[in-house]
C-alpha cells in the first residue's frame, strides 16, 4: 500500500542521511528488512562488540602459550609464565570466530549476491575464516600440542579487513609498489656491485698481517653483503673502514663512495618516490569522501521525493518540509548539527524544498564547529569586578606560567645539588618546602581563575582542564604527604611508610610538575602550530600505524614459530642456535613484540624493546653482527633484512611523506588565516582541504545513482 | 667624435651580451676604459688565476705546521710530518694576498664608488684582508712561533665570496634560519623536560644493585642531557634503555615516547620545514637568471640603438644588422650558438631589427643542443651492409650486456670458491683464461661495432667511449700481463715481477671488468632517470657543496686551534685530555679534515674518514661517548653538537629538499615527454623549468635599465 510505501522511503532517506555523515558507501540493500538489519549492524553496539572481538581475538597471543607477560624482561629473573589449561584460549576463539561469520554473513546479505562475488575483501574474509576454523579444529583434535598454527598469523586479517581506512592506504601503498621495487632493485645492483669490487679489493694476501680488512669484514661473500648492508645502515660506519684505512687513507674513497651513493642518494630518493606517490593521496582521500557525502544526501532527496504526498511536478522533483522533518527526528547525528538544520528549515518559510535548498540544508554537516566559550559571570560588587578584571585578564595566565617555570628551575638546581650525594644524605626539606609553596600559588591560581571566569567558562578551556586536573592531583599528593610524613622541616628524612617512601612521593609530585608545565605550548604560536600538526598526523596516521600494527603482529608470530627454541639463557650469555635445543619457549609474543628478536640484545634482555629499536635502522647492526657471529641460518637473515626493510625503511618514509604533506599544507593554511586565529575552530582533515576540494556535479551523483544495485529511481 | 662614440656603443653591446650569456649583472662601469678592464677581469685567464690563488691558499693548510699528509693514518707507524721551513708558506700566502687586493680592488672601482657602499660582500671582502694582511705581519714578526692563527680561520671567505651561486644559496638559507630555530627551540625544550623527566626516574636509589640506569647514564645534568641528546641521534639505542628495561618493561615507555617525538616528529618536521622553504629556491633562481639574461641582451640592444647610424626613429627604436654582425663577431660565445644567430641574421631578409626580433635571435642561447650523431659509413658490398645491419642492430649491443653479466657472474663464482683458500693454493689459471676469452669478445665487439658504425659515429655515444676506453685498457693490461708472466696454464703461479705482482694483475682487470658492466646503465629506463636525476642534483649541488666546505674548513681550523696538543697516542690508546700535554700535533688539518675527530677513532687511527662519518648521525655517538667517558671539556662538547647539528641535521636535510625537488620535477616532466626521449638533449637546469619560468615583461626590463647607475640611456 501507499502507507507501507511511504515508510520504506522515510526509512530510506533515514539511512541513506546516517550513511552521509559516516561517509558510507549508498550501495547496500534498501527494502524495509534489509534497512532494519543494516541499521542494527551500523549501531554503536554492535560496532563496539565487533571492534571487542578483534581486540580479543588479537589479544589471545600474549597468553597463550609461547608467552611470558612478566615485569622485568631479563630471562634469568622471570618467573615462569602462566600457561592456560588446554581449550581456554580455544574456547575464547570460538567465540570470536562466531562473532566474525555472523559479521560476515551480515556483511555478504547487505550488499546482495552480485557485489559479493565482486568484492575480494569478503571472498578473503570467508577464506580466512574456513583457514581459521579448520586449524582450530586441528588444533582441537591435537589437543593444543601441535607446533604450527596457521590461524595465528591470518589473525591481524580481521583487524585489517573492519577498516576501509586501512583498505584505502593498502591500496596506495599497492599502486607505489613499483617505483620502491625500482630503487630496491638499484640498491640492490649498487650492493653487489660494490661487493665484488670489496671482494677484489680486500682480498686475503701473503702477509697476514694486512689483511685485517679481509679477516674481519669480507671474509667470503655472505660476509661482504651483509658487511655492505649494514654500512647502509650506517651502523658499522665508520668501524668497517678503520682497518683498510689505517693500512692506506685512499680506501676510504670505496666506502665514501658507497655510503654518498647508497645512502645519500639512493635511501631519500625513495623518500623522493613515496612523496612524490603520495601528494596527492590525502586530497584524493578527502575527496572521495565528499563524494559519498553528496550521495548519500542526494539519495535521500530522491527517495524523498518519490513519497506520494509529493504533488507531481514533470520539471523538477521537491522534498516536502514535513517529509524532513519526521526523517530527521529519526536520524541519528551529533544534536548541535541537528539543532541547526532544523532552525534553518523553521527559518526557510517555503514549504517543498529543491534538490539545491536540500544539498545546502546538509552543509551544515562539513561546517567548523565555532565553539561558544560561556559568558563570565556579572558580578554587582565593584571589587569582585576589578578582581575579575585583574585575574580574567592574559597576564595572569603569562605570571603563572613564570611561576611554572621558576618551579622547573628550582627543581632543577635542587636535582644538580643533589646529584652525587647519598640517598641517605639527601635531606627532603628543601624540595619539600619549596614544592609545598608552588603548589599553593597554583591551588590560588586555579581558584581565582575560575572566580574571575566561573566554573562552567573556566573549565571550556582545554589547556584550563588540564592545569585544573594537575593541580588537583598535585594537592592530593600533597596532602597524603603530609598526613603520611607530617610537615616538612630541616633534617626531614623519616622512614618508609604506607604506599610509598617520602622519596618516591616527591619525584611523583615534582614529574607532575614538570608535565604540568606543558601548558605554556598554546601561548606560543610555533610550539601551537606544531602540536596541532601532529595532533592532525596522528589521526592520519590511524590508517598507517594500523597497517604497521598488521604488519608486526604477522612478522611477530612468523618470528615466534621460525625460532621457537632456537635461543637458549646460558648463565649470562644467551646461546643462539638453529638447534632444537630443548623447551624453553624464548620467542613468545608478549615477550616478542619480543625480538624481531636479538635486536637490542646485548645481554639476556630483549624484547618489544628491541623491536622498536628497530626503526632506528641502526640497531639492525647489533642484529646482523650477531646474525653474523651466531649459528643463524639464512633465512633469519633473510627474515631480518624484510623486516628492516619494511619497518626502518618504507614505513618511516611513508611517514614523512605523510608529515611533508600534512605541514605543507597546514603551513600554507597558517599564513591565509593568519587573523582569524583567536577563534577556536574544531578542525578535521576534510576542513583542511576545503578550499581545494571540488564539488561533485549533478551528472556525476545521478550517474552513480543510477548504477545503485538495490533502488529502483522512478525517473 | 661620433666615430669613437659608436665603437663605445659596440664595446658596450658585447660586454651587456657576453653579461647575457654568463648570467651577470651588468650594473658595472660601460665607459670605454672600464669596458676593456671588465672584459680583462672575466676573461678566462685571468678567473683562473683566481680560481687557483683561492685553491692555493686554502690548500695551504695541508702543508702547513700542524700538519701530517701521510699515507697511513695509523699514528703508531706515521713517520714524522715534512715542517716546511718558516716564510715558505708564508710566502705563498703573501702572493695569494697580493691577488687577492688586485681582485678586489678591479671589483670595486668596476661597480663604481656608490653602488660599492652598498655592496656589504664587498665590505666584508676588504675588512677579512685586512685582518688577514695584519695577521701575516704578527706571524713573521714572531717568526712563525704564534699559536693562534685568525687567518686561516678567515681563508674559506674568498672561496665564498667568489661564487654568486654561493651568495645566493646562502641568503636562502639564511631567510630559512628563524624556522629552523624555532624548531631547535622546540627539540631544546623536549631535550630538557625529558631530562629532568629522567633524573626523577633514574634517580639514585638506596639499594646499589637497582640503580644501574642512573650509574649508566643519569648520573648528573650534564650525563642525563648528554645521554638524551645521543639518545637524539639513535646512536645509543637501545643500550641506553636495557638497564631499567630489564628492571620493569614499563620504563621503556619514558624512552619511546622520548624517541617517537623527538626522533620521529621534531626531526622529520626539520625536514618538512627546510623543504617547504626550498620548494621555490631552484625555480626563483632560475627566474633570477633569466631576468638578467633578458636584461643583458635588451641593453645591448638599447646602446646600438643609439648608434648615430641608425635613422632616428619617433615611434620605435631600431638595430641594424651590420652593427649587429660587428659586434657578434668580437662576442666570445659558443660557437654552435654564434653560428645559429648568424644564419638567422642571415635568412632575416630585413635590414632593421625590432627589440622583439633582436631578443628573438638570442633565444638560440636558451635553445636545448640537439645532438647529431654522425651518419654511419655506406658500404657497397652487401655481405658489408649485412654486416653493418647484424651489428648496428640494438640487439647487438644487449648480447655485449649479457656477455659481460656472464663475465661478472663467473669472476664472482671464483671469488666465492677461493674465498677460504690460502694465497698460496691459489690457482691463477683458471681466472686468467676466462678473463682473456672475454676481453677477446669485448675486442671483437668493439671493432665490429666501429666498423658497422663508423669511428666517428662510435665515439659520439658517451656510452661508447666508455666501453672502448675500459676495453683498451684492459687489453694493454692482459697484454702486460702476458708480457711479463707468460700464458696462462694450469698451476700458474709465477714469482712476483715487475710493478704488481701477477694476482694483483688479476685484480686489477676484475675490477675494471666490473666497473664495465655499469654500461648496462642507459639500458635500463629507471636506472637512466635515476642517474640523470642524480648528475643534475649534482650541479645544483655545488652552491652547497661549496658552503659545506666553507663551514668544513673553519670547523677544521677551529678544532685544530682548539684541541691543539689535546690528544696523545700512548701505546695502543690514545689518551684524551684537556691538558697541554706535549708536543705532538694531533689535530691537523690533512689528518683532520681529521678529527672533528675523535669520530671513528675506536682504536688510535682516525682522520677525515671520521668527519664524514659524521654525515651519520651515529657515530656522534662514539663521539659524545668518548668525550664523557675522557676527561674533554665542556667547550668540546658544544664544539662537536655544533658540528652534529650542522653537518647531519641542517645539511643532510637541505640535501634531501634539493633532491626532492629536483626529482619531483624531472619526474612530472618525464610523463610528459615520453615520445621525445629518443633524442639525446643536453639538458641544462634552466630547460627543466623553461615551460614554468615566466618571461620578464617589456616594462621591468626597462624599469631596471633606467636605474642602471652608469648607462645614461638617450630616451
Amino acid at each position: 500500500g501507499t502507507g507501507a510505501d511511504n515508510d520504506l522511503y522515510i526509512n530510506q532517506a533515514i539511512v541513506f542521511i546516517e550513511d552521509a555523515i559516516q561517509y558510507r558507501s549508498i550501495n547496500h540493500r534498501v527494502d524495509s528488512k534489509s534497512l532494519w538489519l543494516y541499521r542494527w549492524y551500523y549501531s554503536r553496539t554492535c560496532q563496539w562488540i565487533l571492534s571487542l572481538t578483534i581486540t580479543v581475538i588479537l589479544a589471545l597471543a600474549f597468553i597463550e602459550k609461547p608467552s611470558s607477560l612478566t615485569i622485568t624482561s631479563d630471562v634469568r629473573y622471570r618467573p615462569p609464565a602462566w600457561n592456560p589449561p588446554c581449550g581456554l584460549t580455544e574456547s575464547i576463539e570460538l567465540l570470536c570466530f562466531l562473532v566474525f561469520i555472523v559479521d560476515v554473513s551480515v556483511k555478504s546479505y547487505l550488499i546482495g549476491w552480485e557485489e559479493f562475488w565482486k568484492n575480494k575483501w569478503l571472498l578473503a574474509y570467508i577464506l580466512t575464516l574456513v583457514v581459521s576454523v579448520t586449524d582450530w579444529i586441528v588444533s582441537l583434535s591435537f589437543f593444543c600440542t601441535e607446533d604450527v598454527r596457521i590461524r595465528r598469523i591470518l589473525r591481524p586479517f580481521f583487524l585489517l579487513q573492519n577498516s576501509s581506512m586501512m583498505k584505502k592506504t593498502l591500496k596506495s601503498i599497492n599502486s607505489t609498489l613499483p617505483e620502491m621495487a625500482s630503487v630496491v632493485l638499484l640498491l640492490a645492483v649498487h650492493l653487489s656491485l660494490f661487493t665484488m669490487f670489496a671482494m677484489l679489493l680486500f682480498a686475503r694476501t701473503k702477509d697476514g698481517q694486512q689483511d685485517k680488512e679481509w679477516v674481519g669484514y669480507f671474509r667470503n661473500l655472505p660476509d661482504s653483503l651483509t658487511t655492505l648492508l649494514v654500512l647502509l645502515t650506517t651502523a658499522n660506519n665508520p668501524d668497517v673502514m678503520i682497518p683498510a684505512y689505517s693500512k692506506n687513507r685512499a680506501y676510504s674513497i670505496f666506502f665514501i663512495l658507497f655510503t654518498v651513493l647508497g645512502n645519500l642518494f639512493l635511501m631519500n630518493l625513495l623518500t623522493a618516490i613515496i612523496y612524490n606517490q603520495f601528494r596527492g593521496y590525502l586530497l584524493k582521500s578527502v575527496q572521495s569522501s565528499l563524494f559519498r557525502r553528496r550521495l548519500g544526501i542526494r539519495a535521500a532527496f530522491e527517495v524523498l521525493s518519490s513519497l506520494k504526498e509529493t504533488p507531481a511536478n514533470a520539471q523538477q522533483s521537491y522534498v516536502s518540509v514535513r517529509a524532513l522533518l519526521q526523517v530527521l527526528q529519526k536520524v541519528e547525528m551529533d544534536s548541535r548539527c541537528k539543532q541547526a538544520i532544523m532552525r534553518s528549515l523553521k527559518m526557510c518559510s517555503c514549504d517543498q524544498l529543491s534538490a539545491a535548498q536540500f544539498q545546502k540544508l546538509f552543509e551544515e554537516l562539513d561546517k567548523d564547529a565555532i565553539k561558544q566559550h560561556p559568558p563570565s559571570p556579572q558580578y554587582q560588587s565593584q571589587f569582585m569586578q576589578k578582581i575579575q578584571f585583574a585575574f580574567g585578564h592574559p597576564c595572569f595566565g603569562y605570571l603563572g606560567n613564570v611561576v611554572a617555570l621558576a618551579n622547573i628551575v628550582s627543581i632543577c638546581v635542587v636535582l644538580v645539588m643533589d646529584a652525587d650525594k647519598q640517598p641517605s644524605e639527601r635531606d627532603d626539606f628543601f624540595l619539600g618546602a619549596i614544592n609545598c609553596f608552588f603548589i599553593l600559588y597554583y591551588l590560588l591560581e586555579m581558584l581565582l581563575k575560575i572566580l574571575a571566569m566561573g566554573l562552567k567558562r573556566y573549565l571550556s578551556y582545554p589547556s584550563n582542564r588540564f592545569d585544573g586536573l594537575l593541580t588537583v592531583i598535585l594537592l592530593v599528593l600533597e596532602i597524603a604527604t603530609f598526613a603520611v610524613y607530617g610537615f616538612p622541616h630541616p633534617g626531614w628524612r623519616p622512614e618508609f611508610m604506607g604506599l610509598l617512601s617520602l622519596w618516591d612521593m616527591v619525584r611523583l609530585v615534582n614529574m607532575l610538575i614538570v608535565f604540568r608545565f606543558l601548558r605554556i605550548i598554546p601561548n606560543m604560536k610555533f610550539m601551537a602550530l606544531v602540536v596541532t600538526t601532529l595532533l592532525d598526523l596522528v589521526k592520519n596516521l590511524r590508517a598507517f600505524a594500523g597497517i604497521l600494527v598488521v604488519v608486526f603482529y604477522a612478522f611477530a608470530i612468523t618470528g615466534i614459530m621460525l625460532f621457537k627454541g632456537a635461543v637458549v639463557p646460558m648463565g649470562n650469555i644467551r646461546y643462539v642456535g638453529n638447534k632444537h635445543s630443548t623447551s624453553w619457549p624464548f620467542f613468545n609474543l608478549s615477550n616478542f613484540m619480543v625480538d624481531l628478536v636479538l635486536g637490542g640484545c646485548r645481554e639476556s634482555q630483549c624484547d618489544f624493546v628491541a623491536l622498536f629499536g628497530h626503526f632506528q635502522a641502526d640497531v639492525i647492526y647489533y642484529l646482523l653482527y650477531l646474525l653474523s657471529v651466531n649459528l643463524i641460518c639464512r633465512w633469519a637473515k633473510i627474515y631480518f633484512v624484510a623486516w628492516w626493510l619494511i619497518s626502518s625503511v618504507i614505513w618511516v618514509n611513508l611517514f614523512v611523506a605523510l608529515l611533508l604533506e600534512n605541514f605543507i599544507h597546514k603551513w600554507d593554511r597558517r599564513c591565509h588565516r593568519e587573523p582569524l586565529s583567536d577563534i577556536e575552530y574544531q578542525r578535521t582533515v576534510e576542513l583542511m582541504f576545503r578550499d581545494v576540494l571540488e564539488e561533485p556535479t549533478e551528472e556525476e551523483l545521478m550517474e552513480k545513482l543510477h548504477q545503485h544495485p538495490h533502488l529502483q529511481l522512478c525517473r
